[in-house]
Parts: structure tokens; C-alpha cells; sequence
């Protein structure tokens, strides 16, 4: 019993001090939503001064250099602690994040749709900021200020919880951020870093649905899992992506080569990698060699159906369970299918709703195609690597979701809004 | 031991049968995602002659008689019953909606937004629809019909789970939807009406996540909160309406009466309805007596604040928690505020977010509500009555929405959609 207590009263101190996080998170809310947008910009181009001043990054480092010697006592991978690290260039690219976050468009205010009544009734949808918004990552410390600012520039307040790795990382970003924000007169409690290594604190923020809009997890599959079943909040899911390219018939070669490798070995732990290749029946006895030689040579393991396995040469056979597997690897599966039917049946059937690119030349093929596919990007002649925020053109991104309701794909500043109806009337009443 | 088992074997059986209509409405949905709004509309217009037609309506009466003979005989309530009965002029609703909603504009396929990217690419944000919906709601078999012709109309599928005293007439008016739309073209799946009195089958409709995108829950505050305490699928939640009327110290008091009896009296029971009126302390004097008085010339039982009450005869003090009521009834509180500002800090701490109106003639206090006061309707010399999907120009209403994720406020077909990404290339790859 003695131990029970002793354990749970350091929890119930995190928990609580979560609370009064949330709390006064809430009214930082109310206060930021109406705050200009100079306001918000001189705030985001005083936080990138000062991360990239002498003495923001002598703190960040010192900071930095804790967590980094703890990591490697504890362990810790190699690639984690290089995700951990902070050099000087990810400290000025964070800096520099913030002042591109600061030069994109103001979406709050901004009017959606106007129309007017029979009744003289003027109607108006006007983005608003959704609130408070929690995000939950793993410890890449640039997270930290990344999200700190699209939250912030869409009139949010935001809560910070961070790997527990990166806390003292996390906790010194923040400390620089604030001080920033707060000298441009963005409300204190607008940024709030949480900084413990007890798990309580996720999950008495879960459990905050009075004082928390939104919460998105950024990580890997089991992050989000536990975000999403333990939240009473509602979470913006990122699940898995399983890409397809589909080389219709009558694709160009030449496109389908570049397409199909840029999708492929780019980057191919991405979500929006390709992780199968679809080629029509009619083109494959042509194209399959060609496509399958030159991801070979990009050192691409090929697993495909029996018919893909007869076409050329070095593929294995795939199962069943490949075709919905994200590999995230320089590996992919290679089907061949009868029709443009076929090929959605097969994406409606093994695909994640993610990102599916068709190559062809034919713009009848290519309509139906970005029309009957229901993924949250559609492409036509472009690699599936292009299912990005930045690359799409919203400016940054503060993940991608892949269900569909409040957002569905890369999402950017608009997506940390909602709209409510502004109406202006001469005394309307209802009849 | 026994008897468990033997009650747990039809559960199981009602379990399973829900899971296998969940599965047909993701069928159904793909294909009626692509579903020309021709089609749409023509089955929209099929069903409503079936639903007046003279078998239709013989059919609806004599499934309805059951059910209200049922429902007498098990006592229900008498305002529970009315709402239960199926008059003629109720069925010739029913129709009338379904037309309404053929007229509708078709949201699927409207192209939100569209932009190039320097590198050629052609971007555009296309709505789609949401996939599979589950629409659960009291004895009030009306909205069987309503709900499922908006759904459609969005092209979604529809899973239609009443309130059991009505599964008799629910049952009949889903056959006869059904009908007509499946003889239309709409696939067979698209809507379908769980009749069962057994829970259980909403317990398991609300743990398919695979199958279904949406959960509308329409009712009261409790079956609200047990959706929304049981579903693993997103909710769209609508809890209650702590409606605010401010009247300014600029107000017009014509206007001001109008609107503040209209907001209170002309259907008290709506959540649109005016709970709390706020009069500015240096009109109070001359505004509060006559405001008073016209209130309580429509039966309207007033609480107000020590100031309040010390102006007009015959207000009873009200106490903290009066300020958060909703009452649905002919009561409402009155509050005397020294400011603008002091009115939007009540309607912060007491409002549920839902719809606030100010009257006055001066435009710059109105414009400074509009923007600072965050409900999802918010009104300038207008009635809070005003705040509906039909009222605004939505064309219909599926709910009104109080949490800002997806949708806040009215929600009419376009809430039932989402956007996908669709962009075109000329063979584009990722740098």
C-alpha cells in the first residue's frame, strides 16, 4: 500500500498540473483568437530571432546535449538519437520554419462564403480558430516550434508533449518561445510545453475534453493508436499509407519510369511512398520489365501476383496480406490487372485512402480515375511523393490525415480553423 | 448460467446482422459515391410519390397504428405519442422534404478551391462525399425519411437506427424508400433501417469503425451523451443552447422587444431558443421594465441579478448555476452587464458556443461581437431563432453542431461531405 501511494502522488501532481495547463491554455484561447495578425507575425519573427540568436542557441544546445548523453546511456538507438539531436543547422531550420509560418496568409477572418436572404438577412462563414489544440509526438525536438507556430498563426493555443527523451530539448525551445510570444503580446499559456517523462501526463490530457478542441498525434502507428483509444478528445488520425501507382494502358514509358521510381525510392520510409505497382494487362508484357529493371537498379525488392512474377524477371511471389502491407522500405508489390476497373477495384479493396497516382495519356482514363478513387489525394502524371503539404502548396503542414471528417490529406493552416455563421440583420425574426 | 446464455444468443444474432448491413452500406457507398445527381434526384422524387401514393400511405398508417398502440398500452408519455403518430399531413411532409432535398443543389464533385503550383501542377479541393453514415435518434419517425435524403443526396450511405416504439413505422418507410430508389438506380445497401427494440444493436453499431465515417446522433442531451460516450466512430455532437440576447446601450428598444419575445417565446423548447438576456447597464433602467414586462406578457417566467430585479417588478433572484440552465421552457434569466465586454464575458463563461444576437445601432459594437464572440452563430439585430440550416439557406438541416471539429452550427449537405485533393501533372516528381 505504502509503495501505491508513494507512486501515485507524484502522478496525481503531473495530472494536476496538466489541468491548470489545460485551463489556462483555454483562456489564452479566448484572448488569441482575437489578437491581429501583425501581432502573430512580429510574435513568430521574434521566436525565429531568438532560437537563432548566440545565446538561444547556446541554451538549446546545452539543453540538447542532456537529453543526447541520456539517450545514449539509456541505449537508445542510433537513429533516434540522431532524430534527437540538434545541430546548428536544424536549429536554423527551425528558425527559418518560423518566419515562413509568419509569411503565410492569415486564414482566421478571412470570410468563406456570403450570400443574402430573402429576408434581407446577410450570411456570412468566417474561419475561427478551433481553440486549444494538444500535440503528441515522439522526440524530434523541431516539432516542437514547427507546431508551436501553425497553431499559433491560426489563433490557437497550443500543449506541447513531446517524446520524454526531448524533454529538456523541448522544455528549452519552449521557454525561448514564450519569452518571444509573450514580449510580442501573444498571451502567456498561448504555448505550453509539457515536459515530464511520466506517460500520466498524456493521459489525463486525453481525458481534458472541456478544455482541449483537438488533439493530433505525429509519429509512428503506435503512437497514434494510443492516442486515439484513450482520447475523449476528438484526434485527427494519421494511419498508414498504402500507395499505388497505376500504369494504364496507355501511359508514356518514359513518364511511368520517372513516376514510378521518384514514388518509390525517393524516400521510401514516407507514407506517401509507392507500395504497389499496378500495370495494366495490355502494357505489361512491355512495361513491366522496364519498370521492375529500373527499381531494381535502385535496389528495390520486388514481390508481385503470378502474372507480374512471368513478365520479367527477379520477383518474388507476394501473398495476400503484401498487397495492404506499408513497407516503408525500398520494397514494393507489383500487380497487373484487366482495366482501369480493375486497378480501382484493387485500391478500393487493399489501399489506406491515402495517396494513388495513374499514369496515362488518355484524359478519359485519367477523369475517371481522379473522380471514382476516394483517397485523399488523387494524381494524374505525378509521383504519390507529392501528397504533401508544402508540395500541394498550403504553405507547411501539421500532418496528413487519413479520415475523413474535418480533414482529409495534408493539412495546413485552414485546417486549424473552423467557421461559424456571422449574420447581420435589420430586426429578422423567426416566423 | 443458463439464462445468460439464452438472452445471449439473439443479442449475438442482432450483433452479427448489424456488422452485415454495416458491411453492404460501405459497398453501396463506393458505387454511390459516383452516382450521377440526376439518379440522386430522380430517386428522391421516385420516393416521395411512394410515400403519398394512396398504397404508400396505407401502408405507413397501418405500421403506425401498431406502433402507437403499443406505445399506449405501455403508457408512453402523451407528447411522446403525438410525436410518434403519422398524420396524413405528417406523411405529406415526409414527401415534401424528399422533394426539397431533389431541388438542392448536389454537393459531390464541386470544386472548393483550385490553384497552380509553380512547377505546373494543377491543384484542386474537389468535395466527396463522407462514405457511410449511422444516424441515431428518438421515436420520431419523420426524421427516417429526412435523414436518409440528405444523406443520399451527399452520397453517402445511410444506416437509420430509430428509436424503438417507432421500428414498426420505421421499418415501413425505409421498404418504401428503398424501393423506389433501388428501382431508380440507387444500389441496394444505401439506406437501411435498423428495427430492432434490442440495444444491443446500437452498442455494435457505434464499434464499426471499419464500416461507418459518421455518427449523428439526434435527441436529447442523454442519447447525445451515449453515443458519444460509447462510439469508437466520430460524433457529431449537439449539446445544449444556453442562447444569449445582448441589448446594447445603443439599442434600438423596438427592435430589442421584438427580438428578445421572438428569441424567448415563439417556441421555447428549441435550442436556438434565448435562455439569457443581457441588457446594458445605461439602458437597463428605460429598456429592462418594458422588456420585462412584454416577456412576461407571453407567460415567460423571469431570474435575474440583483440588478435586474431591482428594476422591473415580479423578477425572482437567480442563483450561479441559473446562468448555465438550458431551460427549453417559458423561463429565462436576465443579467445587467456595464459593457460589451462585460456581455461577452458572460457569454464566455456561461454560453455553450452555440448562438448569441446583440441589438444596437451601433455598428462598431456589432462588428466587434460578430468577430470576438466565438459561438457557431452569431447575430446583429436578429433573433436567435434564425440559427437553423433551413433559416440560414442551407436548404435543410441534419443537425446543428456544437463542437468545432468538421462542422459548427447548422449543418446541411455540404457538412455531409469532405474534399479530396485532386491534382493533375505532366509527369511532376519530388525534388
Amino acid at each position: 500500500m505504502t509503495t501505491k501511494t508513494a507512486t501515485r502522488e507524484p502522478r496525481d501532481g503531473v495530472r494536476a498540473e496538466v489541468r491548470a495547463m489545460a485551463r489556462a491554455a483555454r483562456e489564452a484561447a479566448r484572448r488569441l483568437s482575437a489578437l491581429p495578425t501583425a501581432v502573430k507575425n512580429a510574435a513568430l519573427l521574434a521566436a525565429a530571432d531568438r532560437l537563432a540568436s548566440a545565446a538561444g542557441r547556446q541554451a538549446l544546445a546545452a539543453a540538447n546535449a542532456e537529453d543526447v548523453a541520456a539517450a545514449k546511456a539509456a541505449g537508445l538507438a542510433a537513429p533516434m538519437v540522431d532524430r534527437l539531436t540538434l545541430t546548428e543547422a536544424r536549429i536554423a531550420q527551425m528558425a527559418a520554419g518560423l518566419r515562413e509560418v509568419a509569411a503565410l496568409p492569415d486564414p482566421v477572418g478571412e470570410t468563406v462564403k456570403r450570400w443574402r436572404r430573402p429576408t434581407g438577412l446577410e450570411v456570412a462563414r468566417v474561419r475561427i480558430p478551433l481553440g486549444v489544440i494538444a500535440i503528441i509526438y515522439e522526440a524530434r525536438p523541431n516539432v516542437t516550434a514547427d507546431a508551436a507556430a501553425l497553431c499559433v498563426k491560426a489563433g490557437n493555443a497550443v500543449l506541447l508533449k513531446g517524446g520524454s527523451e526531448a524533454r529538456r530539448s523541448n522544455a528549452a525551445i519552449g521557454k525561448l518561445l514564450v519569452e518571444a510570444f509573450t514580449g510580442a503580446g501573444v498571451p502567456a499559456g498561448a504555448v505550453q510545453v509539457i515536459a515530464t517523462a511520466d506517460r500520466a501526463a498524456t493521459e489525463e490530457l486525453l481525458t481534458l475534453d472541456e478544455d482541449i478542441d483537438l488533439v493530433i498525434p505525429r509519429g509512428g502507428e503506435g503512437l497514434i493508436r494510443f492516442v486515439a483509444e484513450r482520447s475523449r478528445i476528438p484526434v485527427l488520425k494519421h494511419y498508414k499509407g498504402v500507395c499505388h501507382v497505376y500504369v494504364d494502358r496507355a501511359a508514356n514509358l518514359d513518364t511511368a519510369e520517372a513516376i514510378v521510381v521518384n514514388a518509390k525510392a525517393q524516400r521510401p520510409s514516407t507514407c506517401n511512398a509507392m507500395e504497389t505497382l499496378l500495370v495494366h494487362a495490355e502494357i505489361a508484357p512491355k512495361a513491366l520489365p522496364r519498370l521492375a529493371s529500373a527499381l531494381r537498379a535502385k535496389g528495390v525488392r520486388l514481390k508481385g501476383d503470378a502474372r507480374a512474377a512471368s513478365l520479367a524477371p527477379g520477383i518474388e511471389r507476394a501473398t495476400e496480406a503484401d498487397f495492404g502491407q506499408e513497407y516503408l522500405d525500398l520494397v514494393a508489390n507489383v500487380a497487373v490487372v484487366d482495366s482501369l476497373d480493375a486497378a480501382m477495384a484493387h485500391i478500393a479493396r487493399y489501399g489506406s485512402s491515402h495517396t494513388e497516382s495513374i499514369v496515362t495519356e488518355d484524359a478519359e482514363a485519367a477523369e475517371r480515375f481522379l473522380r471514382e478513387v476516394q483517397s485523399s489525394t488523387v494524381l494524374h502524371n505525378a509521383s504519390t511523393r507529392l501528397a504533401d503539404g508544402f508540395e500541394l502548396g498550403l504553405g507547411a503542414e501539421i500532418g496528413i490525415s487519413t479520415s475523413k471528417l474535418h480533414a482529409f490529406g495534408p493539412m495546413g493552416l485552414e485546417e486549424l480553423t473552423t467557421t461559424k455563421f456571422v449574420v447581420r440583420g435589420q430586426g429578422q425574426l423567426r416566423a
